[in-house]
């Protein structure tokens, strides 16, 4: 663990990242939506969805990084105008995802934070690229990535002048096949007895099965996370991608009911 | 998930394991003590440092499997005796590892639930020792087991002819080096929608980290974890295995109190 | 790499390893039969026809460490009585597998190796008990070991007064899914600088693939192994164990031919 | 393996990808040269001693993926200068890795063979844009990456346009600390049984030890690789990056003879 500066927790009082009413790293944060913006009523039902159950961010793909090249690639810039619209009526904060360093810029005109995906957390020109902006960027763990370099990565972004980093655990890869990753939520109090930065997990990805999203996002709230993104949908069968992993807007909202009781609970702790 | 005959959740109510006092799969049950028995003054004073804590039985190990030949193998009958007369003294009922088929049999005379270690998971003749007999059988999963594997693994106990066994998360081997192991939280409520056993954590193998085990305690807790086992030494530095990961009893007294707190949290949630 | 006090190659010579003709460690030797012993015509087919195209030694499976305790669990003392026929008849060493520490000795009456299996690596009280005796020991790394952990178990048996033992590269478990298991090649070169024992490779559970296996001895060959064990069946499709992965006896006899002749390549290189 | 349409070998002839007098699956090719260029006198001195060792084409870092963004970021276009003087006085093509979508058109003016290295194996953008070129592209497996996601990245440099791929494992990421990665040489007959592109070997990365290189490198030429790349320094003390795994140029001529005579021996096998 040499090397780390600027996102060590040495010295340093604890990060909150904020964007518009957003606060990560003060109280608990819960980011919910599609896994693909897929049309404008897909996106709005499911925004006014995740609002009435009490969510604090939206998220929606434009760009999608698929395994192959024929799957289903993302809406782009329609999909941006879609939630900035979405932005416009329910007053959630816009998380999503780049994928190119050349699309940093324009997008965060449309965007309150800029993820970056597993794929791309070893991505350094578009560490770099978000690094310039002042946008808060969500950077996900590489599923093959050490605790070391995800903070590496992140300081790649802190030391190119961009301050408002959010660290998402979300699974990593291992020979367990019932789950799609394994979730690592020890990756939780351990990197923030490393930095300063906050720290959110992604049940969905981490565990890939619908049934295990709510035991993980107890879980990650009792672990010390700061919050939560989680994919919902309104029709997971007809979702153009991650089918099998998208909670129903009732579920979202009952767990984020039971989410909030837990670090209450968690908070209160003697 | 072939085969799964007595395992399987399917059409059967959950099992609760009894062991004197203590029981499994009926409220939150923590197993503390020192990794090793190693000498009669040192057992004795965590064990009645974990009964004040709160502990509902008391861990020691008597037949330690090291990686190298030439490491501290345990004290063998000494040690069972010392933990015989722990027993007397707390009233804690006794968890202690088998290695070897041949010692199932007298060891069940001293000690109330027989633990098969990880590296013993698919230890066939093991398994068939410990399932002719009634001993509650603590079984963990392999560093490298998929859910499936533990899962018939246990089947080869409960076909055997014992219905009482316990499973136990602690951690999979994984690229990470930060942390011992990598704990996989989502074991236990995957664990839980297949069969009917109880399934407790052990944080201390599953991170290796004292500064982390009360996180993933309160995260099991969380979870839906059945229970807890956990390394605590009263002076850990002069332990003979395991130094780097045993609580301090009083570390350990205050996370009892606040993994009970979050657990009765949890199962008052609506 | 502490504490390796016999498995050390610091100021010894290599070892080799004699099973009656079988000379591990001196040439290149070919173990190969099927998976488990099944009937006796099926055994004697195929110990003639490996016989025929070459190898060295026989192996056959009498007590089978199965994932489930439904699945065919070999055939025991009938399957030593078998392989003890087909050493009769072709001359050919035989090498088992033991699961138990209570087996070992009277099975070291039937058979010239005795094999302790992947799964078994960790299991002290077997190393321990096949150290005791004289018989040739083939120690297979674990799935999940590293090189340490295996140098660390072939010490036990070292230090139990039996220094022969012949290390055997199976596949390790990672997150890939085409191959059954991982073939760590280079656990061989690896090995052999930190050891004298002789070093063998598994390519049939290494990489499960029958397609796979030939050019897998062939650069097992080409990284200085001392050898390979092969599963070879007459009617793989209905073996009772590892269907998908043993050659045909033609197979196996061309693959013998090309390894002994990449072989002699590299022992010819200046 | 779904929707591999252009790099699945069904129907079609195995690709020889060319670049100058490289010739890619077409006999066996060695690639060579530093991990960083990082001066002409450093880089004119190893590109004669490669050549003069029979290498077929130069391979020299100018942007270089760095976990740290305090470690050396390459020379860039001071590099490429340096790399095509070389290729003038040597007449070796060059081969470079690029990091960024936005460097692809230029730095293809430069070199021979562009480099996506494997942080960057999902770098969708990155991929799409060298496959818009025609400059061939060496593609390196992710050290996370299955057999599926890699030949899927390759797909989306074919259906980009560019059908001039090559394929190269460099080891995986597993829990074996002895060896950086864990060189996957299975994948070689793996990936030319589902694709006609060339797939060659990186045993530089794959072991991290310049001691198994070339017994690795034997190996892969016996499972039937289409050559090597590999890092040779005749300073490996004093490299700015991966000085523990560089071979001295008289190691990498030795090694360069044998490697070539075991390929002669293994493509003459009946």
């Amino acid at each position: 663990m040499e090397e780390l500066k600027l996102t060590s927790l040495a010295g340093r009082p604890r990060t909150v990242v904020a964007a518009g009413p957003l606060r990560l790293g003060a109280g608990f944060a819960v980011i919910a939506g599609p896994c693909s913006v897929e049309s404008e009523s897909q996106l709005m039902t499911i925004a006014r969805a995740v609002k009435d159950a009490g969510a604090d961010a939206l998220r929606g793909g434009a760009f999608k990084p698929r395994t192959s090249p024929y799957a289903f690639q993302g809406l782009g810039l329609r999909a941006l105008k879609i939630l900035e619209k979405a932005r416009r009526e329910t007053g959630l904060p816009i998380v999503t995802e780049v994928l190119d360093p050349r699309d940093v810029s324009w997008v965060s005109e449309f965007v309150d934070v800029l993820q970056v995906g597993a794929r791309n957390m070893q991505n350094f020109s578009l560490l770099k690229e978000v690094g310039k902006g002042s946008r808060p960027v969500l950077l996900k763990r590489g599923m093959h990535s050490t605790l070391e370099e995800w903070l590496n990565s992140a300081e790649y972004i802190l030391s190119a002048g961009n301050p408002n980093v959010i660290l998402c655990e979300r699974g990593i890869r291992t020979f367990e096949v019932y789950t799609r990753n394994t979730l690592d939520l020890s990756a939780v109090p351990a990197a923030k007895e490393l930095t300063h930065l906050p720290v959110i997990v992604d049940p969905t990805h981490g565990t890939g099965r619908v049934s295990l999203i709510e035991s993980m996002s107890l879980a990650a709230a009792a672990a010390g996370a700061d919050g939560l993104i989680v994919e919902v949908h309104h029709n997971p069968k007809e979702a153009l991608s991650d089918k099998a992993q998208a909670l129903l807007p009732a579920a979202f909202e009952a767990m984020v009911r039971r989410v909030r009781a837990v670090r209450a609970c968690v908070e209160s702790l003697p």
